[in-house]
């Protein structure tokens, strides 16, 4: 991977975790980068949520990111002191200006206390081992139910020089659009305003993270955040900003497929695209109903192009539209033209549907502008057994 | 059961269903009686609403009641074929003055086409076969992936004599509020006028079927209906209208109750209770939310009492809330308290959670009058086996 220039890494075990595995990850920009992020919308927002957004509206620049993988920190009496003297320990230690500088993640079980030594005793440590190299370290600290490390990066070659975005997510539950969903971490070297780092991730988060959905649960943590650290000295101009946007938005994207594609138990990523209808508004909103539906979700398990629950999500999804105009492709064959049966060769489309990654085009004829595209994965029963005994 | 008087029923097998197994079936009130009905409100319905829904409009009365449930109906080129000659086939033996008096209702699997002679042909057999004594036939026949018959009765005496009402709902998936969500049919022998039975089906709809979920899945062919025979001669006054309203609320709440608890899957009923809220739409809007989340159906279908699901599925129900202000119990145990962990007997309460009925209650402590019920299931592994395969 070509990662961004500025940035070290580093991740350890703090006991936070029951088994032995790193729960605990540091993000350090060599110099404050500026930075933009986006929360969860839950009423119910855990300690570093809400510390976190705090700290960047008053700083406007992220001195280190702190993630906590081994508890949610949310809906706890130690919440507060937690984020509070894990964020001091950073911030002394890499001898930041301010402890607001200090960026505090975390995912994990709600409702469960947290001693805060455990984080403060591990900062020494996490300090230590601070490298470039760790990238990958910290995307596999982050992982909670995730069966692999999920990582996208790309390089651009700008008038003034090349520039790099890295990003690192984790899924796997408890994912629903609306906001970032999830916690996500996205470094670029290029040199970029905090006014505009805000537009390409508003930007880019709509065509990724709000346009994924796992089982319909917003969780009370979620976080995305994009710094640039400045480091390539390249600073885009004019066009390369959106160049710049468009790339940001590529890796979110691919890190936003990789969630739906590890999805609790997930076997397949489906992606769902809805083209024709009145407005992009609606044609999300189909998407989504049709991405919610644990009925679609179970006939994709089970490789049957059982199209009459698409269409009925799609009926249910608060938009208005004629069944009659409506074609529905299950890996481009038609088995639904003008709301009616379409004839294929079911054999043939079931072998298809076994396919790691399925694809539904749910089409209006009217021919409207509005179209979107949704990321989710099939319903199993794995989901069941990871989610019927999390905690226990 | 008592039965209301003046119905009679019948099912046979018409070879719609693969298995043999009663696939069809009749409701003959001895007069066109009075009648009201919901239906989904699906953007996609299945030919039997439609015209149901036309009929109901036209006729304000019902003579007869055609149900087919092996075939949904929908998404067919036959659909309307099937509705208009099946309908003609029970008018003309039933010797009704219109066709118009048939209300039909199916449920079964979407876009698969249906050959209308299967239900011709049955007709005569069905009408052979008419007896007050078949209501548990026609209730087992409606079934589809139920395991078990879902019916509920009651009577009541009135000054001026004795009414009953009876009812009877197939569940099991694609059950979502906002109409009758799935088929039911409740009876009474009381006379009441057709606005009556609007204004009582309305109230008893929204406290029963419209506080129901099993997956968020809407269907396109949910009806509701309600007909009063009048053969009991009873009519009732002032006050008795609103015994009767209740009554008829009770019988509806009593199968929305076992529809969840026969959700596709299930082994546990959920209820969900909450109290305390500004109004009843949030209070409603946080029961609902609560019922819809696969992580608190996972953690009940475990017995785990992960309450922090709870609070944050409450959190982005879109209501304004603190979570300080919450507390929550779990089958009468507090396990939240002021939004924080409280202390409580985990073993103790873990056996609890595997009784066959599990009640959540969603206190805000800011004691507003909104307060509100919702019914819904747990979430199991058998759920993914029934709809990975329904139709192959």
């Amino acid at each position: 991977m070509k990662l961004p220039l500025g940035f070290r890494y580093a991740s350890a075990y703090a006991g936070i975790r029951k088994i032995e595995k790193d729960d605990i990850a540091l993000i350090v920009p060599d110099q404050p980068a500026n930075a933009a992020a986006v929360f969860t919308t839950n009423m119910v927002q855990a300690a570093p949520v809400r510390r976190a957004r705090k700290n960047l509206i008053e700083m406007g620049k992220v001195g280190a990111v702190l993630v906590n993988a081994g508890n949610a920190n949310c809906a706890t009496r130690t919440g507060e002191r937690v984020v509070q003297l894990s964020c001091a320990a950073v911030a002394k230690a890499l001898k930041l200006a301010q402890k607001e500088l200090v960026f505090p993640a975390s995912t994990g079980v709600i409702g469960v206390e947290l001693n805060p030594k455990l984080l403060t005793n591990a900062v020494p440590k996490l300090v230590q081992e601070l490298s470039p190299e760790n990238f990958e370290a910290v995307a596999s600290a982050i992982m909670t139910t995730d069966t692999c490390m999920k990582v996208a990066s790309e390089e651009v070659p700008f008038k003034d020089g090349t520039i790099r975005v890295a990003g690192m997510t984790k899924g796997s539950g408890m994912i629903h659009p609306n906001m970032a969903t999830t916690l996500a971490f996205v470094m670029t070297d290029a040199v970029v305003s905090p006014k505009t780092l805000r537009e390409i991730l508003k930007a880019g988060t709509e065509r990724s993270f709000n346009s994924l959905t796992v089982d319909g649960d917003m969780s009370t943590n979620d976080t995305l955040l994009l710094m640039a650290s400045g480091a390539s000295q390249v600073k885009p101009m004019l066009k390369e900003k959106q160049v710049l946007a468009e790339v940001v938005a590529w890796v979110l994207e691919s890190l936003a497929e990789q969630i739906a594609a590890d999805g609790e138990g997930a076997r397949k990523l489906i992606v769902i695209r809805t083209v024709g209808f009145n407005t992009c508004e609606d044609a999300r909103r189909v998407a989504r109903a049709v991405a919610n539906s644990p009925l679609v979700k179970t006939a994709i398990a089970g490789s049957d192009p059982n199209w009459g629950r698409i269409l009925s999500a799609a009926g249910y999804a608060g938009v208005q539209f004629d069944p009659s105009d409506i074609d529905v492709e299950l890996q481009k064959t038609v088995v639904c033209n003008s709301g009616l049966a379409a004839e294929y060769d079911e054999p043939e489309l079931k072998k298809k549907l076994d396919e790691k990654e399925v694809r539904i085009r749910i089409i209006n004829k009217k021919n409207g502008k509005g179209e979107a595209r949704f990321f989710t994965c099939d319903l199993t029963e794995g989901y069941i057994q990871i989610n019927g005994s999390y905690r226990t």
